[in-house]
């Protein structure tokens, strides 16, 4: 692989030029705002700024479409007619895009595969940009059987080489469950601020009682809005199917509290904690990892005295996160670390005064 | 105040002890596990243990009440009948508490005040008890026009001495703020989590694709479950009604995904954004604050280096979050820092590689 193109120079597009530059591919790229381009340039996400998608595409080995879903369709086609041997993309919604793909150029099809790295949207901005931000993050392809094998292989390798662990379904299948771990928790999240914020309530008031989980909740309401109506309208038919089921599994719940079915709830609660638990922690490691659960005051400077410690002692945090109380200041910090390593920080961890709790993961 | 009995010793009442005996007040504790009042008294958070609520009541100038919430009226009653001269809880929901209080006891029902610090739970760990604990949190007080005025006087110094922040709302319109901001969303992780793993799908590819976003939103599923059924119980009404408005809204977004309508999409989610900005900040503060808004690669290492650098320039951080990106990877560090000292921070930073954005906050 000796030169690649890239269409769209935002974080996503960014961060493959980083790492692809680093390993000496040639990356010339184009954006529709010929700032973004140069900017990129600067940064030495590319080695060349084309001025367009046909200039960008010719005589690259594969292209990487990183632009907003809802333009997707029209690059890629564009790169096919260009004669790009390869192409893919980093769009958050797959079917309606592969589909279109298909059906305007069946000739050309088998040279595309669609793909979507779990890291960052592409209109975020290039500033995050960075040639490990896919070191261990998940990135699914969604080849069809009109794929040629020999594009499928290639785009694998390209995106092992960026350091992303591979997942491969099919189009719908994607979308399927974007819809219920991405798309409807943005939903769900902007729609319960939203109705915090407009129940009549003074807003003083209001959130002066909004503690942690709340606002762990909500987080992702805090984002640029920018991409969601694109996927909106894109994975429209995927987003109602699970917005039912949410709204369905609610009213199931409502159930439970009117009839104050105390031990529905609990059975609820316990099973959503135990799946909660099992979520996969972020880094793919040949170790055994220990998870070590430490109650905090939710200070910010706790939080550096936590987190710097295991890194004194040579240890790797795999992962992190603070899990807040719903009800506000006390707090969990959960610490994923190597088992060879756990000793230490937790005896570390005692001498500083605190009681981490240890358990070991699947 | 010379003496205060403490019934039930979890982290909240084992955090009031500590902070009462740290300003030299005699804490006598009583809970229901003798291990556990053992322990909060090994732990400094009492002076003395009694061995049940009257024996703990005899002699107090006032009385704490943290038990779980299904316990508290008949706890807050027996303290009544023991003589105590104030009683204050510290429980989850108000309405029905206090009004039990007033039917069971007409008599004595002036000198209980209903309360409930925004900080942990009663049933949360004692190793998480904290003497400032309620630094700055929000507590809320509760009294109604059959309330002394004098036992309300008492309980708001008390509190204010722990360094908490009060508001005082009536028992029923506690209990629509906390449907709302804490109830609700915690059934509404909960329900989000319950979905997604049961619905079908594999597990592991499921939760491959669940980035931060979902993490984020699910975080409190993963919290214990032991204060919510009991919970659900005694604030049956105000969550119904909550929960209906939730389902409503999503009805609504349901409606604007289905007609493609991206321009009520982006309303939405701008309002929502805009909302979920101006929640307030953990501290009180005089100084006027900036926040710091980090786009960072979503690595623990790089969380440590961010937190400690103010600590290193001597600089105070009010306030501190992580905002993953929904599509997982790179995520935004917001950091909240006196004016005065965030051009030092922002000259750090910028040291370090990063490009903090800057925006003043009201």
């Amino acid at each position: 692989m000796k030169r690649v193109a890239l269409i769209g120079t935002g974080l996503i597009g960014g961060s493959i030029g980083l790492a692809l530059r680093r390993d000496g591919v040639e990356v010339i790229g184009f954006d529709a705002d010929p700032s973004r381009a140069a900017r990129a340039a600067t940064l030495g996400a590319l080695s060349e700024v084309a001025r367009g998608v046909g200039e960008a595409v010719a005589g690259a080995d594969a292209v990487f479409v990183a632009v907003p879903v809802s333009r997707v369709a029209d690059v890629v086609v564009a790169a096919l007619d260009g004669g790009a041997p390869v192409v893919s993309d980093v769009g958050s919604v797959k079917a309606s895009v592969v589909a279109r793909v298909e059906q305007e150029r069946p000739e050309r099809a088998s040279a595309f595969v669609g793909g979507h790295p779990m890291a960052g949207s592409e209109q975020d901005g290039l500033d995050g940009a960075d040639a490990d931000l896919f070191l261990g993050a998940t990135w699914v392809l969604t080849p069809t059987e009109r794929t040629a094998p020999e594009a499928f292989t290639t785009v694998r390798s390209l995106v092992a080489g960026l350091g992303a662990e591979i997942v491969q379904v099919a189009p719908e299948h994607h979308d399927a469950l974007v819809a219920v771990v991405s798309h409807v928790p943005q939903l769900a999240a902007t729609t319960l601020m939203d109705v915090a914020a407009t129940s009549g309530e003074q807003p003083a008031t209001l959130l002066r009682l909004a503690a942690g989980g709340f606002r762990d909740m909500t987080r992702i309401a805090a984002g640029h809005p920018g991409i969601w109506p694109d996927i909106c309208v894109a994975n429209r038919d995927a987003i109602v199917r699970a917005l039912d089921d949410y709204v369905a599994a609610l009213a199931e719940v409502r159930g439970l509290v009117l009839t104050g079915d105390a031990r529905g709830l609990l059975e609820l609660l316990e099973r959503a904690r135990a799946a909660r638990r099992n979520l996969p922690v972020g880094a793919e490691t040949g170790e055994p990892l220990v998870e070590l659960r430490v109650p905090v005051p939710d200070r910010p400077g706790v939080l550096a005295e936590v987190t710097t410690l295991p890194a004194r002692l040579g240890v790797n945090i795999f992962d992190f996160e603070i899990v807040h109380s719903s009800e506000g200041g006390a707090g969990v910090l959960v610490l994923v670390v190597p088992e060879s390593g756990a000793a230490a920080v937790e005896q570390g961890l005692a001498e500083l005064g605190y009681h981490p709790a240890r358990s070991v993961l699947e």
